[in-house]
């Protein structure tokens, strides 16, 4: 038996003009799913609880993400292809543009011109015996990641988020001597990194140019490399991922799943979804476990457009769950379809909403014949919490084990 | 958004003759809150769990009484107007009447002739470096708390609850230092009322008269004041209280909240509930978070009194309800209609059943559009922990936290 997980980010919704998006979108397939299968709806961090991202899938995946989750840092750093230490602290990072000591552009005018270089300008540096390892991601971003003995992530952020301001000192968050000294070892990079940056040709360049000066690093989502099991230690299942979504990815770096990348992907509601569930089929070959994240959902919600994220649902109907239905081999698979929160679209972010869930495998079915919010609510799984969801998996994949005798 | 909650005290119900009070009244504004909103049912405290009064309305606001709670005693003396400290040691206390050394009547025949002077020559005692704050409330009732340092509610009460025997001793229920002086106290402070109330001419006059003696006090509900944070403080919202039962007046207090008093109220069956809802309305301009209670439903259920509970249901629906839907900004208002824990007439006592429960706003509405325990439980919310319901009133506001990125 095989597993395979999809969750469509921020798929869940409220009403608009009486119905959600699901309930709007033509989905025969997801439908399909549905009715052959078993629903309900789940909390995925827990009721009345709004989670991030980051948080839901750690709980999807099992995880109890108020034990494991410091900040996101860790995640992205993963997500951008840095091999993390436990013990490590990581930040997200941007370049930015600061003009007499205050900061004038928190993305450095979102311009790449020459960040490349900047970016092998700031490696290699070490304070106090910590390792300070700083890379460049797409765009303005980057990850920044401190490495030593005796580092702790209760410090503040030198991100202070707004412009027309001077950027933050990092401070301990509490006595321990751990954060006193991450908090230090911050404030000495952010220091040099801009000694370094403001006398780098490059800045002379950009302003030549009549650009903004990539003078300045700000950190923040601060995190540490949370020390859990592997999923493979823990479930004793080989897992893979698929994702765009370089947060996604970072959970999963985390948790030791294989993450395996589709070049025409992009995360947004163009992405080539199809290909990803290309990679999700191909990949139930070699592994027990797939997930496949699909995130334009979340962005259309983001953007708080209707037209967009039912438009983006029936996509997902038609290109990811339609040939998976084609071509995945059903008597033996486990599917499940289900989000990781809801991001209603009069919000534009996420909400406590509890997300829709359906189990196609060898399950007890129930009346539902269509997925949407409310159709899953009348389902025979009730409602659930996400932290459950894998062990009702690896129960239906014949992998659980039994506690007791 | 603001938030409106109102909790109708033991309004959940078993079945008599076939239908529970709720079946049986009519309801035509809790029918339209559970037509427009979405419903469920709810374990107060938990699943299988009886609570209390002061345990379920502690978990309604999202704080775990089996962490925070020790016992009623401060939550009484906070409803009595006593203001208490970090650490106070609170007990329920009754006038009651000795004769040679057995209690002939734990409450001195109901009789308050002279209890007020009787009150003022308790005040004033300290044993062991420990104030005794003692406070008559209605009756024959009255609050008791030990301030000092190193004190316990690890001790047993002075109440036997019954007649024909001693008073009981204190006793401490654990070998820690802090109990054994507690209960010291607590006996020194009995001892000493004693010598005092018997002495005192209040007692000759009652005793001239023909009548009991209130010549002893009476300590039970032990419990110590929780260290706990403030409403406002844990959710960042301002909150306001209307409710005429001193018990949970006083849970309300501890949590910080600002009790609104409506004289008119009087907690039974013939309270006037339309000015409680009157002042709940007004407090909706001036607060984000107003809590309603209605306790004229527990009374009725704990004299097992079917007609009085429909009775008091209807009038709840029509001086309530009705003046709410009409006068309040509803497309700003999440109102929530909940109990704290079933009574069920038969029993006259609480229960474990769980209660029902709408939420009226910004939410996925369902196909319940009767008001009821049975109708609820096919509602899309299914069956949630009270403890979760803050989180969603929160969410549903747009004052929750974002847990994660």
């Amino acid at each position: 038996m095989k597993s395979l997980l999809i969750v469509c980010d921020g798929m869940g919704d409220r009403l608009t003009n009486g119905k959600t998006p699901l309930e709007a979108a033509k989905t025969p397939n997801m439908d399909y799913l549905a009715k052959e299968g078993i629903c309900g709806i789940m909390d995925t961090v827990g009721t009345g609880v709004r989670p991030g991202s980051d948080t839901s899938h750690l709980s999807l995946f099992g995880y109890n993400p108020f034990e494991v989750y410091t900040g996101r840092g860790p995640f992205e750093a993963r997500g951008a292809g840095v091999e993390l230490k436990k013990g490590d602290v990581a930040f997200r990072a941007n370049f930015a543009s600061l003009r007499n000591g205050m900061i004038v552009d928190r993305r450095a005018g979102r311009d790449e011109e020459g960040l490349e270089d900047l970016s092998k300008e700031l490696q290699g540096m070490e304070f106090d015996g910590v390792k300070v390892l700083f890379k460049r991601c797409k765009g303005h971003r980057a990850v920044l990641v401190l490495r030593g003995k005796d580092l702790s992530c209760a410090v503040s952020e030198t991100d202070p988020e707004e412009v027309g301001v001077v950027p933050n000192k990092s401070k301990p968050l509490d006595k321990d001597p751990k954060s006193v000294r991450t908090a230090l070892v911050l404030n000495k990079f952010t220091e040099k990194a801009r000694e370094i940056l403001d006398k780098s040709s490059v800045n002379k360049k950009r302003i030549a140019k009549g650009k903004l000066p990539a003078n300045l690093v700000l950190a923040r989502g601060c995190g540490m490399e949370p020390n859990i099991q592997s999923f493979e230690e823990r479930y004793g299942v080989k897992a893979a991922c698929v994702s765009a979504t370089s947060l996604i990815m970072g959970v999963c770096k985390s948790l030791g799943m294989d993450v395996i990348e589709v070049p025409e992907a992009n995360g947004h509601v163009d992405s080539n979804i199809g290909k990803k569930a290309d990679a999700a089929i191909k990949a139930l070959d070699k592994y027990d476990f797939v997930f496949l994240h699909i995130k334009g959902t979340d962005e259309a919600s983001h953007d708080g457009n209707f037209a967009a994220k039912t438009a983006m649902l029936e996509r997902v109907d038609k290109e990811v769950i339609g040939p998976i239905l084609n071509r995945v081999d059903l008597k033996n698979t486990t599917i499940v379809l289900t989000a990781d929160h809801s991001t209603p679209l009069r919000l534009k972010q996420h909400s406590a909403d509890p997300v829709p869930l359906c189990i196609f495998g060898d399950v007890r079915t129930d009346d539902v014949s269509k997925y949407s919010e409310r159709t899953c609510a009348k389902g025979g799984l009730l409602r659930i919490c996400g932290r459950n969801l894998m062990g009702i998996i690896l129960d239906l994949g014949g992998k659980s084990k039994l506690f007791g005798a």
